[in-house]
């Protein structure tokens, strides 16, 4: 293990960890050790996620169940302090966005390319393993990637969710000139617009039920906007090329479905009840294509790409900040406020530069 | 207009017309003059589809209506007999399979190679266009596939069933090796089947509700199947490359998404119900594709080219054949006997060789 | 045939006829009338196309041969004047880019979506068919696209070459994130450059001879340039994503294919010599996808919907522009100085408002 | 390490090493010892490759130069007779096909699924890496690919090039319906041949210039043959939906692309000539697609499933075969005797079951 510095490293370090429903404590925790490919990070900024907040009120996710202590957190930037024996990629000092799921490498899914289904993948803040609301935090070299100094801390953490807004947009192929389809105008469905503006959609239109979201997606990423408690989305845009759902509403499916024109693709981002009813006349008689996404592979780059280019702006997403020790606080804010939209921990401090 | 020979043409001809529902009555027609580019074809043998009886008994389909006199049947082959002045790919004295949907060829379907999702298609046995239980129709000749002296009139009529397939398999892109799951052992689901071996698939498995099929199936293109009454498809098949529904019911639906692998393909085959309840979250979690089939388009060519080649038994699906005074007959039989797969109607006799 | 307006439309005409090599003279031509699918424009811009000096200079390309006298110019604009009597599509007085080739229809090319490679497509300024150094000519409804106000004559003529870039980036599924390297900065590989941008492209480096097109290219679309004069493109960009070749130099087409990261692809725009030698070791161990493009189909919508963004600057092309008698001087021009990027010819008057 | 069986191993075993060009000597050497996730495998059957071939005439292949004692041969199945601790996927006494390449799993192209073009792999008989002329080798559990006890040793072997064949047909997306053009009807040819038909291919044509080659073709997955000393192929086959070029021939090269019909692809999988001269102008004009194969991802699975299912004929290319200690006489022989095809070396002895 090479330090970053003459700064030498603490052993031990503060955490947020949850321990039940509501329960979350700072805790403190040794620093852990890179393995022969790892690096060690000093965490600078990470996004609440609403898969964070649901452990944080349910405990669990799906078949993901909290049965010990977890950190949660898995949208973070750092700076690596500290190398593994077998680490060439990066250097210590070097600001990073973690990706933060480590596939196996060796499953079906990894050798043919789709490392995010791989079965085995160790994903931060999925239990059992922890995640990043902590000072430091360890991780795969090529899972740690290098971000311009032009991004700030809380852009490098938001690649994150950006990556997942490139997959999205990768898997609908969108292209220039497409009509494009947003339901649901919370982070992923702003950044999915603004994807598809950067990719040279001619027509990107958001949906939700929120005014004030809505007033924020005509501002960052979608040329138009439907409430859709006052309208049909079709009544606006009945020849998509793509829809972008974002809400995991069912009615946001159902109504979605029917503004795409023939031959169109239908990706479905954003996660609710696990069965949904679809019209799947309007699939057959369009011959549209439906898939859904899990997570991203190989996004990161495009990510940081697209953000270093200017053409996505993340740091217009965050509406509140908080040091480790409010953890807490900003699980419960990205749930009460109805106007946040990206809140961010600051596990060593919240100087923004 | 050219003759076919020194036979001279009739100027009336019998078809088998629909007034309402159960209500077919043999009639007198006029025969009809082709087109510029159109040919006119001696009708020789005609498959009777589920639509077909679907108008039979209800007089519609969704928001096709039978409000006049329709003749019905659009699996069909025949010889020409006469050829329109521009007519010049095809000859008097051709056998050819019909194409029964001629599309308009301006629309933005038609100019993007999606000519089976035209809205302006004139098909065969649509209301308001006329089929072919009739000893003659017209057609457009591009729409007139010629077909070699191996196939019997009554696989070069089934050919319209089998580009069915064709396509499903082809949107599927069925591959060697992959494992290919048929829901619904019908004459699609059988010919699906059929056409999954035809492209080298290593594992075909076909289920339904009837052990009579399912034997029909072990015969004909598939090597295993699943009797859904006795067990859960995933069972026997968990990791399925694709998935062609044919059945159009919802249990075989859900139950068959759960038997994909992951980044696997769903082609929803069947009709049923409009709207159906869709496990997401496997949709989601396996990020699958899941379209649905529209009639084929530029599907003829490959399946009479598959027939011809012995790769796929049509023959071998008829069951039972009428002249075209038993066409009502004809439209009952393939209801009513739980062992029919496909029933014939000879317009012209049914003098087979 | 519907009036644009109560001004009268003339009988005859001005236009730029080519009747051999170095041969142009301004004649009177009848002003055509529009077929019933048709409108008749009032010409407003023509860009001068290398393909148009090539016909000026040599009297043929490859084997196409001037064998009677011809209108040159297939880059227009023009503001619609009249229409037969079946268009639906667009009223005079719309403004439109012209898309001067219309297919058949018929063909195989046609019915599967590429009318660009239809051999009996019709287009303008290819011998027999005359082009749009013109005061009017008619066009297909389906091929006189809108243009938004926004756009400037000028800019809508160079959709034209807008839309062979616009479908060398669709070859190349050019995303965001991947490296594109660029050879030859003429107009198309300026184009290319700015539509690779668009696409979200992280790294868009640009070769040429030329240091003065060189500079262009930084200020249109390019991140880095190269003058292959003194560097290798490999020194630069060893592992480009995308190579679209726009020179037509076999230099350019063996030394950019080695700049090919594996798995990547090549999509040769621009023309040269028939056969050229090419790397086909490194094609084969890094398993790259070539291509070549031949004009562009359904290119024009996205072509037009980029220039109206701002994504592309089509005005910054133009180096200088003519009335319809400079017309010769006009094609001198293109050819004569080195710094001209894309001449304007324009038939009706050069009043640019 | 868990012995297959109560059998002891040896500790000493046989092997034909390449010292210089034309030395081949029969050496005794340890038997290895499978690392934790490999196994050791005792060596049933080996094919003879063409570059076996070079390496022994010429000691190099382009960049790869035998500097160090090597053990040839990569066509090579077996039966697995112990394992490493950590294995989980094979047993002992499994019989194998040996994918030859192992992969890094770490790199690029790895990780986007494309794991033969991974500059790290290891492959056997490539310098330094021995291959399977030997008794036992040791190999990683996920490339010994289980075999079928229908398939004979020889066929387990010949697996091999069959991938080779896959990969080919798999990036051409041969369909069924599709014409295909295999140029060189050598091993290669006659296996790309098959599985173009295996694939539903409806036309495959075989050129060569051996008659006996085009005669083996015939009996071997060819519809039809051209002798290219006789005849232009393009006189037989002028609109191949799929050019597979088997023959590293400059003038199949050429000639085979004129033969492709517009939108067509040419996949280049024979070797030659690093540089040859290609009508660029053909590709631009019809636009197609080119590319190369470099070895295979992703075959075994399918090419096994292929054999198994009898579509393809592995065992009717054996012409010859040798004992170990007449490897070197395998060697010439597959050069010099005009009519063989595959010859194959059975390290363990010849008795053919």
């Amino acid at each position: 293990m090479t330090d970053a510095a003459s700064i030498p490293l603490p052993d031990v370090q503060q955490a947020a960890v949850l321990h039940s429903p509501g329960d979350v404590r700072l805790e403190k925790l040794a620093v852990p050790e890179p393995g022969p490919r790892e690096v060690l990070i000093r965490v600078a900024a990470v996004g609440v996620c609403g898969s964070d907040v649901h452990y944080y009120e349910h405990g669990r996710i799906a078949d993901f169940v909290v049965e010990s202590p977890l950190v949660l957190g898995h949208e973070a930037s750092g700076t690596v302090v500290a190398v593994g024996p077998e680490v060439t990629r990066v250097r210590p000092g070097t600001r990073v966005a973690m990706e933060p799921g480590v596939p196996c490498g060796q499953c079906r899914e990894c050798r043919t390319g789709r490392y995010n289904l791989c079965p085995e993948v160790r994903f931060f803040a999925t239990p059992p393993v922890d995640g990043a609301f902590a000072q430091y935090v360890t991780l795969d070299e090529a899972f740690a990637h290098p971000v311009p100094d032009t991004l700030s801390d809380e852009a490098a953490a938001l690649i994150e969710p950006l990556s997942v807004a490139v997959w999205a947009n990768r898997k609908a192929r969108v292209e220039p000139g497409m009509s494009v389809l947003v339901s649901g105008a919370g982070p992923i469905g702003l950044l999915c617009a603004q994807v598809a503006s950067a990719r040279g959609a001619a027509r990107v239109v958001a949906t939700d039920v929120s005014e004030h979201r809505l007033a924020v997606a005509r501002r960052l990423g979608a040329h138009e906007t439907v409430n859709v408690r006052e309208r049909d989305p079709s009544s606006v845009i009945a020849d998509a090329d793509v829809l972008l759902e974002c809400s995991g509403s069912p009615d946001a499916i159902a109504s979605g479905i029917r503004c795409v024109a023939p031959a169109g693709t239908v990706v479905l981002v954003g996660m609710g009840d696990p069965t949904v009813p679809v019209p799947v006349d309007v699939v057959q008689r369009n011959e549209l294509w439906l898939t859904g996404t899990f997570r991203y592979a190989h996004a990161y780059p495009a990510a940081i790409a697209l953000a270093a280019s200017g053409a996505i702006d993340l740091d217009g997403l965050v509406t509140a900040r908080f040091g480790l020790a409010e953890t807490e606080r900003a699980l419960r804010a990205a749930r009460q406020d109805p106007t946040a939209l990206k809140v961010m921990v600051h596990p060593n401090g919240t100087n923004i530069e």
